[in-house]
């Protein structure tokens, strides 16, 4: 992407619609446990949750879009294509799954939401500060399969697109969720 | 903040506890509109929605913590102390619900949750780029208030501590709302 950009500048800023894969996560707990700490404890325990996720992200393809707070929002396939985007984005939630599970002896778990499809990328701002930005019904599906572990008991839930990248023996049918606004309901997945 | 940061560059860096109101928006109906239209157009209206939230938040003392495609984070009384932050962000939200209702000729509504009490505040980053951070249980349950929106067929949806802030005549009871991990149940009001 840097070589892009000098090649081209204006290219990065460009809206497009592109392929990839949304991982969506949460810390489950980190909310009630961060009321009875002092806010140093929690500035300090979040900011080593997010360095642990951004590496997991990062070390298969993936970038990080936006932490907000002990949530996290991550594209692989954007700003750059990524060949095997769905693999890339589970073989990083497992890792994001081991990191949390290790912080604070296992006091914590992530909650995992994945959706492949498409996306439309580019830079919003004004003047001085652009922001990378993504949107599309793949960011809100991933957000609604994220919410979605909660209800099954589950650390990680699939949607079907993503879930062609995994071989059967790495899933575990869920059924099917008919999520808001959408005609046709979703075979969704726990990853095992 | 910027007088105070020049007296004392890292007053702004420490995690502190504050009590403040959280304000989060979504645009209902953005995502099925996005998916019919060119990339540029989608791009172009996300940045206006922005920019307009951005300014009615902005015009009644609140902050942008982020910006998350159509979806928004707004904070009154942080990182700065903002007295009768509730009554602010009330305005504000009155404010952007007026601006999006006038978007596309009325195509667009928000869904908005607000909700007042503890944060903690503070900035995490490594190196060159520092980020202010928010979190804590009050952001959750503006969270939350928001996704109740669509169930209620409302735009604003207020908890029962900022609604102290509001007269009867602007508010309409919704009962109470049991959100998840909370052992006693939330009084809720949509504004009217």
């Amino acid at each position: 992407v840097i070589d892009d950009a000098h090649a081209d500048p204006t290219a990065l800023l460009k809206p497009r619609k592109t392929e990839a894969t949304v991982v969506i996560s949460d810390v489950r707990g980190f909310t009630s446990w961060a009321e009875s700490r002092d806010p140093e404890d929690v500035l300090a325990l979040i900011s080593r949750v997010q360095g642990e996720l951004a590496r997991a992200v990062m070390s298969h393809g993936g970038t990080v879009d936006k932490f907000l707070g002990d949530g996290m929002l991550a594209v692989f396939g954007a700003p750059e294509p990524l060949r095997g985007h769905a693999a890339c984005a589970i073989a990083a939630v497992r890792d994001m799954l081991a990191a949390v599970r290790q912080l604070e002896g296992g006091k914590f778990k992530l909650g995992v939401g994945v959706c492949s499809g498409s996306l439309v990328t580019g830079c919003i701002g004004s003047g001085t500060r652009l922001e990378f930005t993504v949107v599309g019904d793949t960011v809100n599906t991933a957000s609604r399969l994220q919410a979605l572990t909660k209800e099954h008991g589950v650390e990680a839930i699939v949607g079907e697109t993503t879930a062609a990248a995994l071989p059967e023996s790495e899933r575990t049918s869920l059924g099917e969720a008919t999520l808001r606004g959408k005609e046709r309901a979703l075979r969704i997945y726990a990853l095992r």
